[in-house]
């Protein structure tokens, strides 16, 4: 098990409906010698990328996003996230529609702050169906600037997310993989990288 | 004029109704090493105040406080926002009514991540009406946890947040007080402090 696998172990928890909890270090308090950690890793994984800029999205992408950035010296652009509004012709627009919740949803990135040059690094703490992430890779693209690479803290490997975005072609590096949990025994499997 | 104010001067920018658009350096895409000459300020002002939790809000507040975090050595935790919604007896929630807005909102932090030994400092990107900070404060209140102090990038000077939160006795820090601001001509004035 690497770092991160042993702490999801350690402090994270299975609750009802395939949901993993780690909010004592990852999504609601922030371990930031963890995200250290994650930011070398992450480094390791796409250096020579020549990455000059990290997306991510509110609100749980963020902490991690901008610790990660330290490492490759670049800015961090949050999207946003927002129900359905009408926005100006001044912002990337992606439709995100949730597999699960049926919900339709918009992430917004201004258009001053992404541009053809970017070569953009997406982080994020979690892939599960991988919808946000699409959004995401919508918007660099209208930009015109390219996806270098997509680092993830936690997959849910048993969901299809990570099979969809690496079917697309992308270099998706995550973390630690779930492959199966279980809320009884809060027996936690992760797939073998 | 410090760092912060200068970088709102060179690539800030003021919108009708006194809104200051910073969302290309604060919060949309944010730099990184801006953030961390914010850490090395904060430190300086609240260092001995035995600082062991920083407490912030979603979103923009959330980049910020894990790069000041990093100069405290501590774990930061962000507040969730929610439509008023019930939650379990897991969380403390308070109430936050926009004063501008007369929207009733809830800011909500999980009972696990906060606790009567937390000496907290909190963080946030800008002060306006203070409601949301109000709110973080009763959290911890709520948690018998102390604030030892508040450290924010941008205080509106010419809103009431600032002078609310100083008449309660807190140490309340910002980088830049905004004292007026003229959409027309662009000019910013700051607070000498």
């Amino acid at each position: 098990m690497n770092f991160l696998e042993e702490r999801i172990v350690k402090d994270g928890g299975v609750k009802e409906g395939n949901v993993l909890k780690v909010d004592r270090f990852l999504n609601h308090q922030m371990d930031i010698e963890l995200f250290n950690e994650m930011g070398k890793e992450f480094y390791k994984r796409f250096e020579g990328k020549k990455i000059n800029k990290i997306l991510t999205i509110e609100a749980s992408g963020i902490g991690i996003a901008c610790i990660v950035a330290q490492y490759f010296h670049v800015p961090v652009v949050f999207a946003k996230k927002a129900k359905s509004i009408n926005i100006e012709g001044e912002s990337y627009v992606a439709d995100v529609e949730s597999f699960t919740h049926k919900v339709k949803n918009q992430v917004i990135v201004s258009k001053k702050v992404l541009s053809p040059e970017d070569r953009v690094l997406i982080i994020d703490d979690f892939l599960a169906n991988g919808c946000a992430l699409l959004g995401l890779i919508s918007i660099i693209q209208s930009a015109g600037a390219s996806v270098e690479g997509i680092g993830i803290a936690i997959e849910k490997g048993f969901q299809p997310g990570g099979t969809v975005i690496r079917n697309l072609g992308y270099q998706l590096e995550s973390l630690a993989i779930v492959e199966s949990m279980d809320e009884k025994t809060g027996e936690i499997v992760f797939r073998e990288q």
